[in-house]
């Protein structure tokens, strides 16, 4: 027992956890990061860590309280890159899900504002979600594709562009009817979009 | 003279205008705040205002900080509506334009990530933002066409999310290439997005 009365195992262990993570990720960004610091820093054993969290992704997730049921972030990357990558139409699919995630978080600490906001606020928050985002999700995504990296990273940097920009018009500025539709509909005009910046050629 | 001394036309009253500006717009939004209710807040005559700021855009835009030149304002949305709106390949126009006001905004109190953390915290902020927008700007710009209202606020607000989402990804999340590009290079992938946007048939 700790000096403090805590035992591990309590929430108070886990949520110094969650504090060391926020600060280890600023300082680092995602890459670099490890659960080691982590528990370096919140002055427990990283047996602990292990214990409340899945691996990187899920502490990362958890830190910056995004809206992504962890155990999904690598399920669905899997699940796309099982598919040819080649397929289209799959933009749609993909502005749907996004959207319907953050529509799921609004009015929770996990909004779109909050984490938007975070990253306009502090560039060490911006970089640790940059690197996580491509790490976990767009290298997944992009296995299958035959493209040179750099066509690749120029591809997912103008999806990227596109989703964000729907968020931010929705939750943020709220212009109808990006504001008011449904994501399924939002999906029919922007995910010609999508397609586009995935599979034609860019220039 | 006032009790603290000061004169009309010194910084003090500016800045007092201004201070007066954001608690009128963020109360009332864009469309109904007026100049006089500004004047009636600051505690300054309406002249006085009038003196300082030219019009109602002209003050949004200093309160709002944004890095408009607030006699552009008005001049480029004449400019675009002068010519024939359904002009194709304009979007890559729109796109550097849009993306070299906010480059020459970097690093001053009116970056993109200022602008958008303050609309990220405050619903009363982004609110205000997008009816001027949509009155200074979009109401002009799409004078020529012969869309219905919905159809025109549907591309409009389609057009937002591409923009705001490449400010997003170059200022914030600072994806390159999206991050490094010149503002023409990007213009020449995101250009034909903006103008299926405001052209095609959406759905």
């Amino acid at each position: 027992v700790s000096p403090g009365g805590r035992r591990p195992g309590n929430l108070d262990t886990r949520d110094d956890i969650i504090q060391a993570a926020k600060r280890v990720f600023a300082a680092n960004g995602y890459e670099k990061a490890s659960l080691r610091a982590v528990a370096r820093d919140a002055g427990v054993d990283a047996s602990l860590v292990h214990h409340y969290f899945d691996g990187k992704s899920d502490l990362f997730v958890a830190a910056m309280s995004l809206p992504f049921d962890p155990r999904q972030v690598n399920a669905e990357s899997h699940d796309v890159a099982g598919e040819a990558f080649h397929v289209n139409a799959r933009g749609a699919r993909i502005v749907e899900g996004f959207l319907g995630m953050w529509d799921r978080a609004e009015g929770t600490g996990s909004s779109f504002a909050s984490c938007a906001g975070a990253m306009a606020a502090s560039p060490a928050v911006a970089d640790a979600m940059r690197e996580f985002v491509s790490e976990r999700i767009w290298s997944v995504q992009t296995a299958g594709n035959t493209d040179d990296p750099e066509t690749s990273q120029r591809r997912s940097s103008m999806v990227a562009s596109q989703l964000m920009g729907l968020a931010f018009t929705r939750y943020i500025l709220r212009v109808p009817p990006v504001s008011t539709d449904t994501p399924a509909q939002i999906a029919a005009w922007a995910g010609p979009t999508i397609d586009r910046y995935r599979l034609d050629p860019l220039l």
